[in-house]
């Protein structure tokens, strides 16, 4: 089984039952997630951005404008934290103090580099497509433009420790307590793609496509 | 119209179209959020931490355990960093560089402090149920202990500035490239709850409360 390897940043210390460093639980959760949560320090202040991001191998993606007063700084940090959540459920036990969430959630550190290579540049934009509309990039949209890609910067963060803590299942029930009339158990919660909404300068009759 | 006083760790420096410091536009976007992430320093490495909370007027408020390294850390810090994300949608433009996602986010300062008062810390759990499952606390459930709320940490964050950032709607299509065959417009995303999965060691036949 492959790890990444536990460093005090990331050692579980509370609850560590919840805790994984398996690549394989931190990849399958990095790539549901559609935004992460970059904290970084500028001025001794702590500063933390979401936005949007891709992983390819052992490394973590995201763009922006070479404008970003952001990306600079990130840029700046040696050390930056990503952090990703899924909320999988609440889960309702019979005491207050035994209710929860059911989650899977990352914390990684990496130190972050602006890649300049045009190519691999293309690349990762190309993989932001691919992770929610494989197949757009190839045949439907037009692609970057020389000057779209200059206008663009894209921030690599090689992931130097990472760990996954999950919850899952059931409440922790207290016996004593059984004789209540309270509904326990779990309620799952999940992101829903609804009813595509058309934009208005689009050709009639456009079908709506199948990517998959 | 009550607004966040615009700092410059909130002022918006990229799409300042996009920006608000409306009070009542940011509290409803904290109000719908479940998990919040909380970015601290420590050691002079950026620290990030996804966990529930709630708001109660312009504070907000988690809870942990007592033995938690993580809320002794953040209570170190003068100045913590909040972020809230809730994913709208998927913007599909006939160009990749005009791709975008619809959200709604917000970024918060505050200097924590652990809530010591004994009845304010029953208030603020007592929100936490409130904020999903209103009655559940005073009709269905055992409430906490003495030595419940002695094992708990409560952490309030007054907010000293805040901003909140949103797109919404139709993608910028570039009109010289609308002869493509590309779907464009936006998916709309949803947090949906599912069917609840009833605990095993509850008394059969309990009804599903309906909490509102």
């Amino acid at each position: 089984m492959s790890t990444y390897s536990i460093q005090p940043l990331t050692k579980m210390s509370r609850d560590p039952h919840r805790g994984s460093y398996d690549k394989e639980t931190i990849h399958s959760i990095l790539d549901e997630a559609l935004d992460i949560t970059i904290s970084y320090v500028a001025d001794d202040i702590p500063m933390a951005i979401p936005t949007g991001f891709v992983r390819l191998d052992d490394k973590l993606y995201i763009h922006g404008s070479v404008k970003s007063h952001f990306i600079r700084q990130i840029c700046q940090n040696e050390k930056v934290c990503l952090t990703v959540s899924l909320l999988d459920g609440m889960v309702l036990a019979n005491t207050a103090f035994n209710h929860s969430f059911n989650y899977r959630s990352v914390i990684a550190f990496a130190r972050p580099f602006e890649e300049r290579d045009e190519q691999m540049k293309i690349d990762v934009l190309k993989a932001f497509t691919d992770k929610l509309l494989p197949g757009r990039w190839e045949d439907d949209i037009k692609l970057p433009s020389n000057e779209e890609l200059k206008a663009t910067s894209v921030v690599c963060f090689p992931l130097e420790a990472a760990s996954a803590k999950i919850r899952e299942g059931q409440p922790h029930n207290i016996k004593s307590e059984l004789h209540r009339k309270a509904w326990t158990g779990y309620i799952p919660l999940k992101m829903c793609w609804e009813t595509p909404v058309p934009s208005p300068d689009m050709a009639e009759g456009m079908p709506l496509p199948v990517y998959q």
